[in-house]
């Protein structure tokens, strides 16, 4: 499968090879000298206790295919999830794919021979949207990605704050401690409830009835279906619930929500903008926007992290 | 009532008049040339409609104290709580102590002609803690201060986290969305469960018996009293979850917990630092510590705000 990219241009530069790891869905793609990418190939994200090897292997296969081709790339830009220390270069843990002190950098820079800009999938698309996006010329934001997980990406004074890359860990705060377990072992936290995954997989428990994705979830509410309607209106209150605690605690003046729910457009933007503004009254109320550089802003996070990393 | 101060030297300098308006109770105190506070005056913090005038006239009084004394100040130190803007001098909003869009820097510095330093409660303890108490030394910090209310000062590579004076409500997090209702109009925030002040009011509405305040509650708790058992407990799992949310989202590597209940000692850390450890495995757990220039922080706080403010 392949998609095509935003309307983004980072201006006239190296060309870079990027690759975006998600909990699902690997993307690839390239930063040509123009500034634009090349269109994006998808592919399943690999399982399994080879896990690294695989992903290793897909980022020399892609370099070495722009190799081939006459567009030889001058450096690499990779993002994961999970836990990563992007000053060491290291992917320090992912639940999701099972891994732990992976350092990707130097695997794929030995292999390559290339300067390798590596980072967290979800602060290299809040710097996307930050620099590039929704968020261009605000100084305290967050950047929420709510998709197979949820995560954030903040900025304070238009700084990244990381945390040695434990911070933004949004999805594992817990919005209802008589919530659903999460797979981290606690019970209520956001992701367990509002990402895309919890969505699907909470409707299909009450139902017995499986269903593609949160997006048929929705069409079910919007066609009538009660049970799909109370799923919905759980993630979104649970997903208010979560920007309650940003104002509280970090109060960022604009919320960004990309990753695949986000593209529910009214249907989230509408209730959660209410349901947000609803139980705030000692807090600042954040802006809502929805995603700009949207799909593939971790790829061009990844990018901009690849020409960083030239020396 | 009077009491005596931490031994804490903030070093030769200007003489400051400092004054720490807290939710319940006011502290005035003097820092002399050499660093070092005076005994502190304890008076109740002025209610009702002129509240604004009163501090002001007791701020102004203490100056002029000061001045027949021998003893001139050359700056004033002034700490309040709620939302406060230290950048413009103006208290934005309290909503215990009812004002709103208050001056204070600049009407201070009218009548008594000296340069003022004007910030937040918690944000002066807070600093207090990172310079000179239990937080030396660190970078990623979150000090918690559990009064009459609750909030938090928030450190950043060292660097706080204001927020134009919205960020650290930590006490108006939800923690439970079945929980207490709050003077703030929402339902299971933080400070409605775990304050001092609220850990009193749920004993006596579970039991019909007024208490003089938490301290009670524990020693009741302690002495076998199943009900003040089961609020006393209830306190301690909101706090652990308040600093849960903190983890996710911003991951300190210490937090200090200051104010009225940490003086409760290994009643409160005991339990707590079990409490959050036992929830956090994305998360990195951090450190509890209690406060140690504690009781005095924000008039140590106040006195490096009076300093700073000379020119």
């Amino acid at each position: 499968m392949t998609s095509a990219v935003a309307d983004v241009d980072l201006g006239p530069g190296a060309a870079v090879a990027v690759v975006d790891v998600g909990g699902t869905d690997t993307k690839t793609s390239m930063l040509d000298a123009s500034g634009r990418l090349s269109e994006v190939v998808h592919s399943p994200t690999p399982r399994g206790p080879d896990v690294v090897e695989r992903v290793v292997d897909g980022v020399v296969a892609h370099v070495e295919a722009m190799r081939a081709a006459g567009t030889p790339p001058q450096a690499v830009g990779l993002v994961v999830p999970g836990i990563v220390d992007s000053e060491r270069g290291v992917a320090v843990h992912s639940e999701n794919l099972g891994w732990r002190d992976v350092p990707y950098r130097e695997l794929i820079a030995a292999r390559t021979g290339l300067p390798v800009g590596f980072g967290h999938d979800v602060a290299a698309a809040g710097r996307a949207e930050l620099v590039l996006g929704a968020a261009r010329g605000e100084r305290d934001v967050a950047v929420v990605v709510v998709g197979t997980g949820i995560a954030a990406a903040l900025f304070v004074d238009g700084v990244p704050l990381l945390g040695h890359g434990w911070a933004g860990e949004l999805g594992h705060s817990v919005v209802d401690p008589r919530g659903a377990h999460c797979v981290c072992g606690a019970d209520g936290c956001l992701e367990a409830i509002a990402s895309t995954a919890a969505i699907a997989r909470r409707y299909a428990a009450v139902t017995g009835e499986a269903v593609a994705g949160s997006r048929e979830v929705l069409e079910r509410a919007q066609a009538g279906d009660a049970r799909a309607r109370e799923v919905w209106d759980g993630a979104i209150e649970a997903l208010a619930a979560g920007i309650r605690q940003l104002a509280a605690i970090l109060s960022p003046q604009v919320v960004v929500l990309g990753g695949g729910l986000s593209r529910a457009g009214d249907a989230l933007f509408a209730p959660l903008t209410a349901a947000v503004a609803r139980h705030v009254p000692p807090h600042r109320v954040p802006e809502l926007r929805p995603a700009k550089v949207g799909a593939h802003a971790g790829l061009l996070g990844a990018a901009l992290l690849g020409r960083e990393a030239i020396a």
